[in-house]
């Protein structure tokens, strides 16, 4: 059986849509929060997940869906990590146990799951402004009495887009709600000034004078107790009949009702495989395993740091899933926690750059989406030798098509003065991350993957023992007669992988150009004029990426070969573990063997 | 002689820094503020550029420099539009008269052209970051003396990133002086609850309670009018005395000085060539001009939303440069300006879409820089049928490099369900706007250049006889024998004048391809049977964009024409005329023409 509280479950497996729910006493509440958070905590320490957000927000999503009526009042989580109770609650209760897995339901809402689920999320701070233009279209319409609501934490409300957000509403008339869940913490413990005032209000310092939010217009109610449901019903009431732009300020605690999860918080955040009754994280065996890419970013930029006092580390609200976490604890006043705060993280980097410092400003590949202009505008343009440490980049797996770092080679190769780089493996990324800091003429991107490299001994026999990579050197990986194999960064594993399986290897020559800006034109004159069949393979989209710029050298130079080019298609491509979804795109080991035994 | 009153500015006549200005004694620089408009005044009424911004913080300007140590200190002028007299007071008076030509000095702030721009900027928003960057490199090596200054508007304050900054600096104790220049208006009037409470500071209604910049933890003082220069200078040297963040609020008029400016603020905010004494604009002699692209875009969408009340306009903050305002004083309560916040407007109208709105965003190319994410994540992942309407896309002349829109093919051509298309002309361009509220199934962008279309009966002869695009469609311009010219978007009006030129014309056929995406592949598989060399003309740049997109083409079929690709070269292209940056570009018709000639 999958789940061992599932008989006890009395009232939840009766619910199969907030219409059932809303037949239900108050009194019978507690009961349905009590199961709903057993039965999270009973899938996902299985299936893993996202844990501790959801479970702050029990008590919440019940009383949203029993005091609204939802899908007809329109309801956006905020990032949507903490949507698995609204998803259970919602008609997915029996395809939960296929959270995150390929075909199976999202890690975070849908609009082509679920019409309860109004706008898809992954990315913070988006519900303000989207459920404002829901508030706006119903006001178009003349429907003055659909409620628009936006479930935002504290760590994504000061990100500069939800002020966006807030700014405009403050001036509207729509009948918008937003409830900030503050439970000073997003994946890492919240920073900045509105966090410090956040706390201040909750602590019965600040409530009445200097209220940020009153500043922007907004009727403010709170702080109330997040998990007492009796108040959060009562309150929503109150705040159901009243007209235009609202503001609930709630107060949670992260991990709610599972104490390991309460007390470690980042731990738990997604925890992976855990014991559900006791709490405890299955220890995974993970003897001789080639380290995190993250973790070699972190330790190698530790090191360096030790060593070069101009070196700084910058991360917007990653210090735990970059791994800057190691500087920051060795030289807190040289590595900085933004918050989320892509723009200013960027823009920041290239004031310091400015003073000589050498900066490694680390974002997941898709987050740096948010700071495209301050890439172009701030650091480039100004040629500033700003060192960005893309970090989940290419297919990510389960978190999905909000998640994938994609689309950062073919965005980033059309910006002037820009190097565009992707290790191999550990020993590569740790050359290129000391070569950064060797007086570099340009900014750089180092892109490298989620999850673990190649290399076992890294830490014990490669770590520390720095080379100087040669700027715009490719690497010839092997040599072979009847087709050459371009590829750019981790990927290239796969294709060795896959030219071993095959019978005749020496027919596949491979090249590694871990530099798709500036490009290795030298070899690829060589290369072209050798190989009438080439095929180019990276993690990456093929509409503009490393492929198209090897079309785009062909076509200066008028070579003729014949040129395939893979990697992601032209699609978003959803969720799965990173080996589905490469094999959907055909880059993974066993679609390469069988096209590469063709030649 | 270039200007009237030269002779009587006695004293900035022997300004060449902030070190001949600290010689003066206070009692001298209401002087110096005159002579400084004068010069100012006289200089832009006959070779134009931005003059209200820099009108309106003139006290501010001398007071900084006179009462701050720079260069030594760090001062960063946030948009650069208000810098004009910093830069005439730091060694750049004698080259003013070359402010915004090709060769001449930028109209903005920029590193590589003095010591006391300490940063580049142009795009709005970035100046607290950035000088926030600075303060925290000082603390670093040691220097707790150094001042930090950014000076930035309401306008601009009012973007998520300046929240961002704030966000950051108010929990630190970097030696940072943010200066709130209150003018209350950036190109158009400001919007927004942080305006609104702004102004309810100013009035004096609520100066203590609410102070949203004290909540964020900021050493706040203020408001004091900014054309005082006596208090002005004696408050920047209390605050230089003051270590940490601080926040000094001023008030200015935009404007200031000259009545017409005063009275006329968006008008005078670059208002072209004037009579330097009178303040009267002069009246361009435009009989018969064709008409703007934007008041295509504008007349349009207008019309479009008489017939349909589903459609709906946004812009953040370029009502007049968009010619949005058309369509916000017909129907105010159908289009929006939300202030300097791409990345709102961008979910908001997906927000809306959700809905079934027809939205109708309209954002200048380079700004949309700002909103990747968005157009990424909230539009093309939920294929959410948002219209972007891209003004000022391509070499947009004399803003030059922080302003041209010539990234985006590039990095909208990897966005799947993307439509990504560029009219030749008015009648195009109506075209597709009239072919967007049909009910399109995907979000669609649609490029258009700065300036004036080719069209010159448009208005009488071509407004609102529409006909329905065919997506995906490209269109056959003329027939020829050696070579195959494709284009795409206005670029395309170069090339037949270029064609119309040269001795043989015949030679050369022309496709224009307004669909960068979906591409017509039935005419490329055509046009690649058929010819043996290919051209590919864009008005952006070559790595990643639309002859990139030809070159992939080429490769996937395994045509072996040849293909040159013409367009903006990987470099950032500085300031000048539109013409004179095409011809650096070698886009421009004399290029085409020798080009073609060869053929």
């Amino acid at each position: 059986m999958l789940f061992t509280k599932e008989m006890k479950s009395k009232l939840l497996q009766n619910i199969n849509s907030p219409e059932d729910l809303r037949l239900l006493s108050e009194d019978q509440l507690p009961l349905v929060a009590k199961e709903l958070r057993d039965f999270i905590i009973d899938i996902i320490s299985v299936k893993e997940g996202h844990l501790g957000a959801s479970l702050g927000v029990i008590e919440l999503t019940i009383a949203l869906h029993y005091v609204f009526d939802t899908p007809n009042d329109l309801l956006v989580w905020d990032v949507g990590h903490q949507a698995y109770g609204h998803k259970i609650l919602t008609g997915r209760r029996d395809n939960f146990h296929t959270n995150r897995q390929l075909g199976g339901i999202s890690g975070f809402p849908k609009r082509s799951e679920s019409h309860y689920d109004t706008f898809g999320v992954g990315h913070s701070s988006t519900s303000i402004s989207a459920a404002l233009g829901m508030a706006i279209a119903s006001n178009l319409k003349g429907d003055f009495e659909k409620q628009h609501i936006a479930v935002i934490g504290d760590a994504s409300i000061a990100s500069g887009m939800a002020f966006e957000g807030l700014n405009h509403a403050g001036v509207t008339d729509a009948n918008l709600l937003v409830i900030l869940n503050d439970n000073a913490i997003g994946i890492d413990p919240s920073v900045g000034a509105l966090k410090k005032y956040l706390t201040a209000v909750k602590e019965g310092k600040n409530p009445r004078q200097n209220n940020m939010i009153k500043s922007l217009n907004f009727d403010y109610s709170g702080p109330i107790d997040g998990h007492d449901i009796f108040a959060v019903i009562k309150e929503l009431k109150r705040l159901q009949k009243i007209k235009g732009p609202k503001f609930l300020h709630i107060i949670t605690t992260k991990g709610k009702g599972l104490k390991q999860a309460e007390e470690d918080q980042v731990k738990y955040h997604a925890p992976g495989k855990f014991d559900a009754s006791t709490g405890e994280i299955h220890k995974k065996i993970e003897e001789n395993l080639p380290p995190k890419y993250q973790d070699v970013f972190g330790l190698t930029v530790l090191d360096l740091a030790r060593k070069n006092e101009k070196i700084i580390g910058i991360t917007p609200a990653m210090p735990s899933g970059s791994s800057l976490n190691f500087m920051m604890n060795e030289f807190p006043a040289r590595a900085f926690d933004v918050g989320i705060a892509e723009q200013h993280a960027v823009t920041l980097a290239a004031g310091m750059a400015t003073q000589g410092m050498i900066v490694y400003c680390t974002i997941y590949s898709t987050f740096l989406q948010r700071a495209y202009d301050q890439v172009i505008h701030d650091v480039a343009l100004q040629n500033l030798p700003v060192i960005f440490c893309l970090d989940r980049a290419g297919l990510v797996g389960e978190d999905g098509a909000t998640h994938h770092g994609v689309f950062d080679i073919a965005y980033l190769r059309c910006i002037p003065n820009l190097i565009v780089y992707a290790p191999r493996n550990e020993i590569e990324l740790q050359n290129i991350l000391y070569t950064a800091q060797l007086g570099l003429q340009h900014p750089i991107a180092i892109r490298y993957p989620r999850g673990r490299g190649v290399i076992a001994n890294w830490q014990t026999e490669h770590f520390s023992k720095y080379k100087k990579t040669e700027i715009g050197k490719s690497i010839e990986i092997k040599t072979g007669s009847n087709v050459a194999v371009l590829s750019n960064g981790t990927i290239s594993n796969n294709i060795s992988l896959a030219v071993a399986k095959i019978t005749n290897p020496d027919n596949i020559a491979h090249y590694d150009f871990p530099f798709v800006k500036p490009l290795d034109e030298n070899q690829l004159h060589s290369i072209f004029k050798t190989f009438k069949n080439i095929i180019t393979i990276e993690d990456g989209v093929v509409k503009g990426g490393f492929g198209s710029a090897i079309t785009e050298f062909a076509a200066a130079h008028n070579y003729t070969s014949k040129i395939t080019v893979l990697g992601i298609p032209d699609e978003f491509i959803e969720h799965g573990t990173v080996t589905e979804l490469q094999q959907y795109c055909k880059i993974d080991v066993k679609s390469l063997e069988i096209l590469f035994s063709t030649y």
